[in-house]
């Protein structure tokens, strides 16, 4: 049986720094990279993303999206990067942000964080339109599992602020009910518990302490998207030291196909981040 | 070139009627039918179901969870699925509640918008979590290749109310924000519009004045989840003829595997359906 999330992410951003490198293959990375837009070109982006990213990241992000495009053939590379992901022994987050009511939450958190599926991940993204009551089915087997859940609390889209800043009916923002919501399932202070959110470093710190989440923050907006490892150390300010994870893409994506490049990249992002954090 | 999704669903609602069967091989279904939870009980349910819906359904309305739980196996279903749907000449609607960043969008729109995708359908649910604005790929890509998609405004599960029904700084709520964004999106009162909503007939009834929506609505929460043809008329009284589409899921599923008592199920709550909204 393996060890709860919470404690394996600590554990992994203590000894490598607190950098995730996003896996996004889209279209435009693949022109970039002179590769075609095909599932051979997915493969190829892919491998080498994960393989800049050994032993330097705390973790992997996969994004879905760019897998779905091509079917089943793509899902079929995603297993693969998966595999390979845990042979390597780095951790696995997907970034599905899949959601919807809770008996067919059931049928995403099989496929994403149940031991059987091809698809298994250390964690996974998911978002709460449908509620956070409804991704239970997340949570439930994630515990079972030892393996994580982040909910979208603040994205790092301009775009997401009308939504997330609401007010519900108790004159709280959506996204801090989002926040409470994971801190009272985690019910701890030193954020070891399996259950995280995601808030982008490009938005306003919320209303919510940050530091009793009681699980780790997963931080997309770093890089191309505009906040530096300075801006993250802000926000996160008093977080429990391991709780913090900065996603990394396209900045360093952008320094492939060649491989050194890319490592180097990998490696500079991973340094800042851990020095600011520190 | 086909013709734009929301004249296409509006001609074959007025010939068949306001039924979208929904296609739900979960855990539970297959279990209650005695077959195994596997690939191949998957494929036996989807394709049962399927045949169920021709000439009696709309569309029909596979959940993409219960394929996704399978990995690029269940994908390999979903693509025949699909496959032989278009071949009877039946509409689809991917249930997948994809949303992300606009960029990420991109590529969800690709997989299941795009004419050389192996997932293509004529229509895809989509989650507003990170704003209406960020969807804007699908948007494009829908109208290009005359597909569709259908936003989530307030779906059928009590849990959705807090986010859905929070008020955004204008004092809107987030249901009525989505409701009108793809109002203004369609430009037009005959509801003729590609772009439609997700709104549940378990829920009251939003601000916004539906028959102005300018395109379908897709009605979850029918049957098993407690509302009748009844609610759903009285909820969508004056919208264009047309414009709305009932899924029933479970309600009809459960009268399976046996074949003319699926058919039979699906026959009749497409009569009571085209009845109530006559």
């Amino acid at each position: 049986m393996r060890d709860p999330f919470g404690a394996r992410l600590q554990e992994r951003v203590r000894a490598l720094g607190p950098l995730c490198m996003g896996i996004d293959p889209s279209t435009l990375l693949l022109e970039s990279w002179d590769r075609p837009d095909s599932v051979e070109g997915l493969e190829f982006a892919a491998l080498a993303a994960l393989e800049a990213a050994l032993d330097v990241a705390a973790a992997i992000k996969p994004q879905v999206a760019f897998f779905e495009r091509f079917g089943s053939q793509g899902y079929r590379v995603l297993e693969r990067v998966l595999s390979d992901a845990r042979d390597a022994d780095i951790l696995t987050i997907a970034d599905a942000k899949r959601g919807d009511v809770a008996p067919t939450n059931v049928g995403y958190a099989d496929a994403w964080l149940s031991d059987r599926s091809p698809l298994a991940v250390d964690a996974v993204t998911v978002s709460p339109y449908l509620g956070v009551g409804a991704l239970s089915p997340f949570f439930a087997l994630a515990q079972e599992a030892g393996r994580g859940v982040f909910v979208l609390a603040a994205t790092s889209n301009e775009e997401g602020r009308a939504v997330q800043s609401a007010r519900t009916r108790d004159d709280e923002k959506v996204e801090d009910l989002v926040l409470r919501s994971v801190s009272e399932m985690n019910g701890r202070d030193d954020g070891l518990g399996s259950i995280g959110a995601v808030l982008g470093a490009t938005r306003d710190r919320p209303e919510f302490h940050l530091p009793s989440l009681g699980g780790p923050f997963l931080v997309p907006g770093v890089g191309a998207q505009g906040a530096t490892a300075e801006h993250v150390a802000r926000m996160f300010d008093r977080c429990p030291q391991g709780t913090v994870l900065a996603n990394v893409s396209r900045s360093i994506l952008q320094a492939g196909p060649d491989r050194a490049g890319l490592r180097d990249a990998a490696q500079r992002w991973r340094d800042d981040l851990a020095r600011a954090l520190a």
